[in-house]
């Protein structure tokens, strides 16, 4: 692999080399053998992942962070391009998620020997999949400290634009209960389903919160994702189960999420509520030295991050995070998937700025 | 199959003659010949159901119904007295429901050669098991002659009582819209499952309506019996069912029950309901003569029935009908099912006291 290439050029070189999620080997070799031929890096490998530093003793480290798996080819590789590399639009599975912004990350490594700050670089597997696979989430429980660092920019797609930090996510299941009848002796039961009535009309009234932190605001939501109950076509049920998705603001921790929706569904006859799933937020952390630094090497507007994404992976090690590449996260995932070529060089030319001044 | 024995050892007898749905054709065979035998009879097969008719010309002609099928034998055949076949009880599977009854109305077939009405003697396959295949249903489509009748008496278990009517059944399907969003963007979209909440408020204020038909008391109930909404653990419902089973006093035509169904649910934003079963209830029919007359001979209060039973299928074909027979319902379908012999010889003795009074 030939990091003197262009970004683009080398974005189409990636693209290329398909490494659909579990099928990263070749492309993991490839990164990690034009690592190593860069003497100012350190480079270890942990599966299909790859994490290369610098060791200047800089003051701060920050962390450069993508994944190198696709979705499945759809029949778009190998790539094609229209126009020029220079200001072009270039075509294939991954060139915008995610392919173009390591292929960034690859040109930084290669052409900032001497960075204001230390670099971290770090390419792992599986994302695109579930997230017991997920690469970041293996590097963070076997090697925490590889992962390290002030700041960290994940270079998934987000338009060019910063988006920061990212909502947690707390999924519980509400459970209303009843007592079993045959529905043509229905006073002899209690209906379960019917008992369900008040939980729904209270997620029906919800407001959600708007939260402002670091000057990014943060929309709250809560949602019943899904409802279930019922025995048979004559049996008034015992049992109604509902679903709640909270999606909260950062500011809020996970002990604190779950209290808000205990505490929600008070006096709503909830027999019984549990907790299904819950991931933590992500402090944008933009008020962070470094991060001041990069929003203002990069210019626009930070934007909030609502879904959740691997930045929170970062935050749980300590690291403030952002998203910041150059695909359009409109097209990833789909056949026509692709990337304007004056884009990566943007998103280039900004990271080199950030981290030369 | 000897008619000449009392109604207790011919239970006995009918019990050992296993007849699990589906498998009655010994038993019919058994049924039928023994009827042919009877000159005072004529006797028609469909199947496994036989129809035994008198052809007397009285002004009054009544059914005698009932099936031979049972639900899975578990370990309860043979039968097994305990005491005598005078004052004992008899266990085993079908002793209750139905064999007692079929015992009842084979010995009034074989004793009572002139009755004061026109008799029809229907036994028929299986009623244990799914609606389409029941055998009743079957005669009501193909010969719907051999059921014409001024009154029908099913001897399903019923403790001795006379149990009158029976209530209708509807099911419908509420269905509440939304649209679909990502949980971490709700505001994109809009939820039916919050959607679905006045709809269960408004069941669960439901207050039941009590109908008096010939002094009989109906209780009606409109209950959920299912609730299901839901595509994914982050994704923002589009789609809300809550499935609604409304069991209704026989004052009421299938047509009326509908549309109360539908006007209760006005203004609670249904999107669309729709019709998923729905069987007519069967007035009681007390005040016709025949019947009149039966109660007076049989004694006790008649009681309403509640479920839906096959003298439904009577009153579709204008024939009032009750349930009155020997076996204890709470025991039906058990494995210690059995029946008191007394209860066997009293059912015989009133009904034989009607039809020769």
């Amino acid at each position: 692999m030939d990091l003197t290439l262009d970004a683009a050029r080398l974005t189409a070189l990636l693209v290329d080399t398909a490494s659909v999620s579990g099928a990263e080997k070749p492309l993991a070799d490839a990164v990690e053998a034009a690592l190593r031929r860069l003497p100012h890096l350190a480079v270890d490998r942990d599966g299909d992942a790859v994490v290369a530093r610098t060791r200047l003793g800089r003051a701060e480290r920050v962390v450069l962070a993508g994944h190198i798996d696709t979705v499945p080819v759809a029949g778009n590789v190998p790539s094609r391009l229209d126009g020029t590399y220079e200001d072009g639009v270039l075509w294939g599975c991954g060139t915008s998620d995610m392919k173009a912004g390591v292929a960034v990350q690859l040109r930084i490594a290669a052409t900032v020997p001497a960075p204001n700050r230390d670099l971290t670089f770090v390419f792992y597997d599986n994302e695109e999949v579930d997230a017991a696979r997920n690469g970041l989430r293996r590097l963070a429980e076997r090697h925490p400290d590889w992962l390290a660092g002030d700041f960290a920019v994940l270079l998934e797609p987000s338009d060019g634009e910063i988006e920061g930090g990212c909502q947690g996510t707390l999924r519980v299941v509400l459970r209303t209960e009843g007592e079993r009848a045959h529905s043509a002796r229905s006073w002899l039961g209690a209906n379960a389903v019917h008992a369900a009535a008040p939980a729904l009309a209270r997620l029906a009234a919800y407001e959600p919160r708007h939260a402002v932190i670091d000057g990014l605001e943060y929309r709250e939501g809560l949602n019943a994702v899904r409802v279930s109950g019922g025995v048979a076509g004559n049996v008034v049920p015992d049992v109604c189960e509902v679903t709640v998705n909270f999606r909260y603001a950062p500011d809020r921790s996970e002990e604190q999420a779950t209290a808000f929706v205990r505490e929600y569904f008070d006096g709503c006859g909830i027999a019984e509520i549990t907790v299904e799933d819950s991931s933590p937020g992500a402090l944008p952390g933009l008020a962070h030295p470094a991060a001041a630094a990069f929003t203002a090497a990069v210019g626009g507007t930070p934007r909030p991050k609502y879904g959740w994404t691997d930045v929170a992976r970062f935050a749980a090690l300590g690291v403030p995070a952002v998203n910041y590449g150059p695909g359009d996260p409109n097209y990833a995932h789909k056949r026509d998937e692709h990337v304007r070529t004056a884009r990566i060089h943007h998103c280039e030319e900004r990271l080199r700025a950030w981290l030369t001044a």
